[in-house]
């Protein structure tokens, strides 16, 4: 069986753009990012999987001050509106939290889903119609983790007016707005999300996400030595030895 | 300024995840993928973004024949019904397609979303609601690249009913299942996705799915400086010598 993996190293750059990816909305520096540096982040957004080869994507590049400014108050609107959706102390919490660095990163990129892009039939998305939004998604996925690599922080607001955010930047009917996206570099990447350092909510053990056959079934034997990687591999994670092994 | 853009042979691996990855539905080989490889790969999951910090992912390791002939049976009445759908000569090519291999690979994974597992007001879903949704495609999408680190070809399956598969499975109502993946070692990883390959859809140009501030908007002079740059990505991408500077 020829192997097809990759060696050691090439296999760490990929792991480490995973664990160490991370919602930057803080942290941005106001230095351009190169043109070399963003057509690579777009090139790996463009090789996302897309049922049916639809490639339903598109990036609206955004660098003027006033289309940021104009996004910008739209997250205001909602984010007030967000905060009374929380209560007591929950939402004195979520009112100190920053959830955004439109402003203050270089770029904004809003990623979209064209949902005519191959026509009203497309090959895969016959019985499940989300399938071209989620083509999108593993685009924008794609884009974080090789801006990662570039030492780009990304940073995902999700927090605005769906209809809104489509009048401001002119976005037709049949196209869904999936992502906006602030891109910049840091100061730092945080260790850890900051969600989990805040206390808001814990990183859950993977291994209680793992079911077999069926919904929370619990499987044979084999099921139980997989649980058992897991949990080692994730005391790794803790430990912050997981990638050790790997890195620089 | 501090740089914490990767070594070039970091960013390599993770490039080549990326431009190398495929759907695969006709390679699968029949060996097992050790639990140290699908660990791994669970992990870097487990390690995409969500919003709010929600993790609203499950794992559904299916290894048991029966319940994969289950799931192929869905698969093989939604084709009949897909394949209805084209008309004349697209119809014939699409009956040629193999479209799954979800009785040949060892392993298929369904990965969902519970959509209630951090209460009903979620940080950064509360306007956009299928934010939970798009974190467990982030999900997918981590782990098809570490996947295809691993050696390890991934299909995704989208032609089923979605309600049957749920009885299938036993997934509650509040949870989605976003992705059918089948996952193994491959014969080979094909050069470029095989609908590419067959003509069904060319790969689109990235330069014409890049605007500027507004939809369909052409921006300013550094507009055409990164169209540029892309296009030269692209053709170093099509003459196969986009990652050759980083590749052993």
């Amino acid at each position: 069986m020829e192997n097809h993996a990759f060696t050691d190293d090439l296999k760490s750059g990929l792991y480490r753009a995973i664990f160490t990816r991370r919602d930057v909305r803080g942290e941005f520096l106001p230095e351009p990012v190169p043109d070399e540096v963003l057509s690579r982040i777009l090139m790996a957004a463009h090789h996302a999987p897309s049922v049916g080869f639809m490639q339903p994507w598109s990036f609206i590049v955004i660098r003027a001050h006033e289309t940021k400014r104009d996004v910008h108050r739209l997250f205001e609107q909602a984010n007030a509106e967000a905060a009374g959706m929380f209560d007591g102390e929950r939402r004195e919490v979520y009112e100190t939290f920053k959830l955004e660095g439109i402003l203050e990163s270089p770029v904004n990129i809003c990623v979209t889903c064209d949902r005519d892009r191959a026509g009203p039939v497309v090959l895969g998305r016959t019985h499940i119609k989300s399938m071209d939004l989620y083509s999108s998604v593993c685009a924008v996925q794609n884009l974080w983790l090789a801006a990662r690599a570039e030492g780009i922080g990304v940073g995902w607001v999700s927090i605005y007016d769906q209809p809104a955010l489509k009048r401001v930047l002119g976005i037709p009917r049949r196209v869904v707005p999936i992502a906006y996206l602030c891109l910049g570099y840091v100061s730092c990447f945080h260790k850890k999300p900051e969600l989990e350092t805040v206390g808001w909510r814990p990183r859950l053990p993977l291994d209680e996400l793992v079911c077999f056959e069926t919904w929370e079934g619990s499987g044979d034997e084999g099921a139980g030595l997989l649980l058992e990687r897991i949990r080692a591999d994730q005391e790794a994670a803790r430990q912050e030895t997981f990638l050790s092994e790997w890195l620089e």
